[in-house]
């Protein structure tokens, strides 16, 4: 049998006053945040949970719950890098990543070379393994009432030993 | 050309009273279960859905039609094996699923290791070809309000003969 | 490293009156379409995305935006054929695509063998790379309510230079 697996990724976060919007690890100035228990990076979550899935090594929340004080606040950035070694321990390295985050607003195109170069540098890959896209749910749906932000990601992973 | 191909399913049910509540496989006890025509195991009918699309075979609403009466209160289960040995009469047999289930409640975290043996043995697979995630929507959207339960699944299958 | 990569897409437009409803590049009887700066062929321009994100090359709106008087009323065929070329300059073709469309009407089923003729054609493979599924909501969200109609896809592309 093949060595490649397939895993994939779907979080959501509300959006609310007060808070920072970090997305692919990138502070994007917004009038709004997302809420969570750590900085609620929801396009990172979703690549965790794409790789923990392809690994089969269960998701997010049970890694890092969301009832934990070591997770309160936590930069994201520090759950896909820890993410990445858990992998690495059954064998699996990263062959690529395509994500979707779903945002009325704000306009994420401008931003998306920056997600890519930082999400490439905590994985330790090529820039050119992230795919990040963006897109608009044309005003349906809670993405569309701009009521929170979600996204979606699928990766390919191989078993390298 | 590889002899791998991708696949992805999604599927949603209606969350009612009254009726028994399945998730891959297992029964679990919950105030409401999922309202359909055979025992609307969600998770289920998106790996299914997964697998046929994986191999071109069109869909599980095709060879299950939710107006003939074979199909109704049918076991998932059921579903699920034929759809295996559906997708090998074309010679396909499963590398890997990986799945995420959203649902406001119950817990699912403590069901993932049930699911994961069950659908392993309907499918005759090793239980680390079956991967099964769980997430809410933070109360956003059907699946945030409890109106409902949402499965996404992805898949790779490999062409052996 | 090996040479096949995945992608994935998501797209939504409105349900509206006095439009025409096309899906995958198929006109379809309805008494709504999609309303969208092209023919808002959200099958094909979920398709478009899986690809471009596989091939690391952006999203649909990067390269047609809606802004664009170019694409004003385009026939997303011309979309989908542009696509396909856009990644052959990276080295990449396709090896397999999977999509289901989320509609509570019309029913879908009966125009999918024209759908993936269709789109088989545009993209200059063989019909069997090329699955298309469809599914309720069950009358929950914004497509339950047949405010809009979504599509997800995935797919592997495979570099042949």
């Amino acid at each position: 049998m093949t060595n490649i697996r397939t895993g994939m990724g779907y979080d959501v976060h509300q959006l609310v006053e007060g808070r920072d919007l970090f997305l692919g690890g990138v502070k994007i100035d917004h009038a709004k945040g997302l809420l969570g228990h750590s900085d609620a990076d929801v396009l990172i979550h979703a690549i965790c949970d794409a790789l923990l899935g392809a690994a089969n090594m269960r998701d997010i929340g049970y890694h890092f719950p969301d009832t934990s004080d070591d997770t309160l606040g936590m930069d994201s950035k520090v759950i896909l890098k820890q993410v990445v070694a858990l992998i690495a321990t059954k064998g699996y390295q990263l062959v690529n990543i395509d994500a979707t985050v779903c945002a009325e607003r704000p306009k994420l195109n401008p931003h998306i070379p920056a997600m890519q170069a930082c999400l490439a540098n905590v994985m330790g890959c090529d820039a050119d393994q992230v795919s990040i896209k963006a897109t608009t749910t044309e005003k349906l749906g809670f993405t569309g009432r701009q009521e929170g932000i979600s996204a979606y990601a699928v990766c390919l992973v191989e078993k390298v030993r």
